[in-house]
């Protein structure tokens, strides 16, 4: 079959690209944090031969649904994701995307997966992460010292809780080194964009953009959340 | 436990909205064409007692992947949704969700989809469609004689398909009664705040969009894609 998309002039060779994916979910994570980088990397799929694994505790399906119980008494509105595998058997990835959600705050234990991100870190091209993502990534002593952002509503929450992250409090995304971290939700649109830009090339990222009929944010530092929620 | 979010002023009461919503999901269709809209409504469970049915041929995972593999070869990038109910056994629903995507091609079988959107339509109180999730719309005979919109690299194939709809060829989104039509992917961002703020008021489409760090597009007539695609 003839390819659905033609690849652009000035793509990069796929022999020199990342190409194995993961993406970590646990209970009450936020869709789009994750849908949003995933559907890109779903185009993206289009071009390059990319492998996905999409990693939990097991692999029961994982709820958006908090177990908190954060929503309104009686709703009952969730979405259930199907894991492909866990922490304890995922192949070796190049990338690894971590969204964030509610579904992270005490008392939810978020152990396993701090500590997979902990013991994959060194091995990884490159870490995405997305909203309060940045948080369980902080919280697995990866970002110490190091430039990074978080959702905004929940900044001054997290930069208390991590002193030792230089949080940036004006950015739609930061980049540190191979540690791509996102504000909150739809910015992780916006960090995946960037981040297909500077590693499959600039004609790629433009071309999936537009077939997704997205308006990307191209600076980092574009931020009307800042003042909104008066994190810097 | 204290609400996660004040509700703010202005907010439509609970007893004269819309609670009971469904989406339709089918193999390949675009993630972010669902999760889009849905993740827009996750925000608004914390506000409303909201339920979500998630609707499929079976109960069995729908996967994003394409019957048709348009895919990369070799590439195995996907993502799994867990059904709620079947189109023999959803209850009654007010909103219904349409999402497009490159599955509902041929030589892939909609009758099932299309067949649950003309049979439901008439008790809806709204009905909502991202991407070519119009085209199923108007493969049920519904938007015949009616204003919409699809994604505009699709647009001029589907207006030849369905030449009784009164396509529009540059617009985000369309509303024509109770039926809402959005662009490509992305849109049904821009889509579902419309309808939160004209259904649920104003203060709370902008407290969800801030939330979710969104900059809408409030103005449906915002399209750079109908120059791009040349659907105008």
């Amino acid at each position: 079959m003839a390819p659905f998309q033609e690849t652009p002039e000035g793509a990069a060779p796929i022999d020199s690209v990342p190409l194995r994916f993961g993406v970590v979910l646990y209970p009450g994570f936020q869709a789009l944090d994750a849908f949003g980088p995933l559907d890109a990397l779903n185009a993206l799929s289009l071009h390059y031969p990319t492998k996905l694994y999409i990693i939990a505790d097991t692999l029961q399906p994982v709820s958006t649904k908090t177990p908190q119980n954060f929503e309104f008494p009686a709703s009952s509105f969730a979405q259930s994701i199907v894991p492909t595998h866990t922490f304890e058997n995922v192949p070796e990835i190049d990338v690894l995307i971590v969204p964030g959600g509610m579904g992270n705050r005490p008392p939810a234990t978020m152990d396993s997966v701090i500590n997979y991100i902990r013991q994959v870190y060194p091995r990884l091209q490159h870490l995405i992460t997305v909203c309060t993502g940045s948080w369980l990534v902080a919280q697995a002593g990866i970002l110490d010292g190091r430039k990074a952002t978080t959702n905004k509503a929940s900044f001054k929450r997290i930069a208390g809780l991590c002193p030792s992250v230089e949080w940036v409090g004006r950015a739609r995304w930061v980049v540190d080194g191979n540690i791509w971290t996102s504000s909150g939700v739809t910015a992780g649109l916006d960090v995946i964009f960037a981040f297909i830009e500077k590693v499959y090339g600039e004609p790629v990222a433009k071309l999936l953009a537009n077939w997704l009929e997205y308006e990307r944010h191209t600076d980092s530092t574009w931020d009307p959340f800042a003042e909104l929620y008066e994190t810097q």
